[in-house]
């Protein structure tokens, strides 16, 4: 079951993606035309908020849908899956032994989970610009990474339950104004500028995802791969991210947390490879997608 | 002028405190008990939002407003003024010279600003007890703060334009476990546990405030002064954070960014001095009020 948030003449609704991946069906519509009522609740975080009860909607939906209630995808605009997330969206750093060697050396591999945040005035969607932000960075580069969308609201959540909060999976490119991250220590700022939280294309329901520690990842730019990992690399699995970050802090229904980025981006080449206005970057993770973006002007 | 967000038996409510401090005229309902109808904003974010318009709305409520319809503040539950932000709390780290030297050495007096986050979910009211997450923590400690409340969009805001996009000020005690902080390298996980941000008691208008960068600020901690400096000793300035902050990142309205601590926090003691259970924290700054917390069990 993959999930989407479109728009089309008729405003912004959740959709299902059909299996061909090129339809989808828009929930509250289809359910309106086949029965007169519209019980879709009114945008993705409300939908994950609402648990069971929603993927059994989904289904009911689906299972009574006809072919004609499916629109063409490329007559919609894609949205972020959750187009304007409750809080900031979390990121765990360095979360591949490679990638936190490519940035530094031994010293820079974690022994405890990193994490840092970027603002909700970061996302953006499928297929959406990026711009390059040249007037404050000169080293815009890309980061192919998991996203895990939290279904179930947590404190102290155990490793052996953390799966049973994960509503879906979906896919982030963590563009990162790679002068900005060092000069001000803390990542934030750096991390943050405006457009620079490419999320989707679809948020795949957890229930689809046999083992999220093992998908394959890989990040194009012009069709060149630059990174190719699986999650199996990482240092810090899901059930432990969870675990550790829900450690006195209350995780929430619709929270995004993205699980870090194996090696390969652009400062780690000698000489870096950063992201210019023109550069395609396609981001596929085994089983859910293609996150694709363009940098702008 | 001096803005509260407050809970009674009639629910939340926005609401303006008497110059006595121990009424509250409870916007809303004044005006629908004056005139009939109610045109205040549902929540102090849609206030801010509105702007001049919402400033006007109160100076009208104001003048009308009869002895009778305040109500004793004893009678009310002050909530945080923004009990949840649409973001993260953006904080600046080490912005005071004496406080960067008792964390560390020379090198720790930053040349950039270091921004990081603070969750949603840590927001808490004057007045609320705060966690000891004795269970994570063995080294909670106090930071008394002065916050920006943004009240105009802006991107890319020039120093000489900051302080109009400023809606007022605030009082932020940017609750911190210490080691947490330090072992995941960036602040985020030790800056984020629940309820660890009480702000208030009100956001005073930035008309009140002849000059942020110049107000005295006073941590109580059982009573006895452990922080005690003035807003004139940042090492960067309100205008200085807000064009740094919004350079390539967009600050909306309600967002709210606290701007570091002076020195006297408990790891600056020698050795330690950490709050525990029963501790009560008193935050005093010039012009807005005290913000009181006491730590729980």
């Amino acid at each position: 079951m993959k999930l989407v948030t479109a728009k089309d003449v008729n405003g912004v609704f959740v959709g299902l993606l059909h299996e061909t991946g090129d339809k989808v069906l828009p929930l509250g519509l289809a359910e309106q035309k086949l029965s007169g009522t519209n019980n879709c609740p009114e945008n993705m975080i409300d939908c994950i908020s609402s648990g069971a009860q929603f993927i059994d909607y989904v289904q009911t939906v689906l299972n009574a849908a006809t072919e004609d209630l499916f629109i063409p995808l490329s007559s919609v605009e894609l949205l972020a899956p959750i187009p304007r997330p409750s809080k900031n969206i979390f990121c765990v750093g360095k979360n591949y032994i490679d990638h936190a060697l490519e940035l530094g050396s031994k010293e820079d591999i974690p022994e405890d989970i990193l994490v840092f945040t970027k603002a909700p005035t970061t996302v953006t969607g499928h297929g959406k610009k990026v711009p390059v932000h040249s007037e404050v960075t000169e080293s815009l580069d890309y980061e192919g990474e998991l996203a895990i969308v939290i279904g179930k609201q947590g404190k102290g959540i155990k490793k052996e339950e953390a799966l049973d909060h994960i509503f879906g999976y979906t896919i982030i490119n963590d563009i990162t104004a790679r002068d900005l991250q060092f000069k001000h220590k803390q990542y934030f700022i750096g991390k943050s500028l405006d457009d620079s939280c490419p999320i989707g294309p679809c948020i795949v329901h957890a229930s689809a995802v046999a083992n999220p520690n093992q998908l394959d990842i890989v990040t194009k730019v012009n069709g060149e791969v630059r990174q190719s990992s699986n999650t199996e690399h990482f240092i810090f699995s899901i059930e432990t991210i969870i675990s550790e970050l829900s450690k006195g802090m209350t995780l929430e229904p619709g929270d995004i947390i993205s699980t870090g980025t194996p090696a390969g981006v652009g400062s780690g080449y000698n000489p870096p490879r950063f992201l210019k206005a023109g550069d395609k970057v396609e981001i596929t993770i085994e089983g859910i997608g293609t996150l694709e973006n363009t940098v702008g002007d």
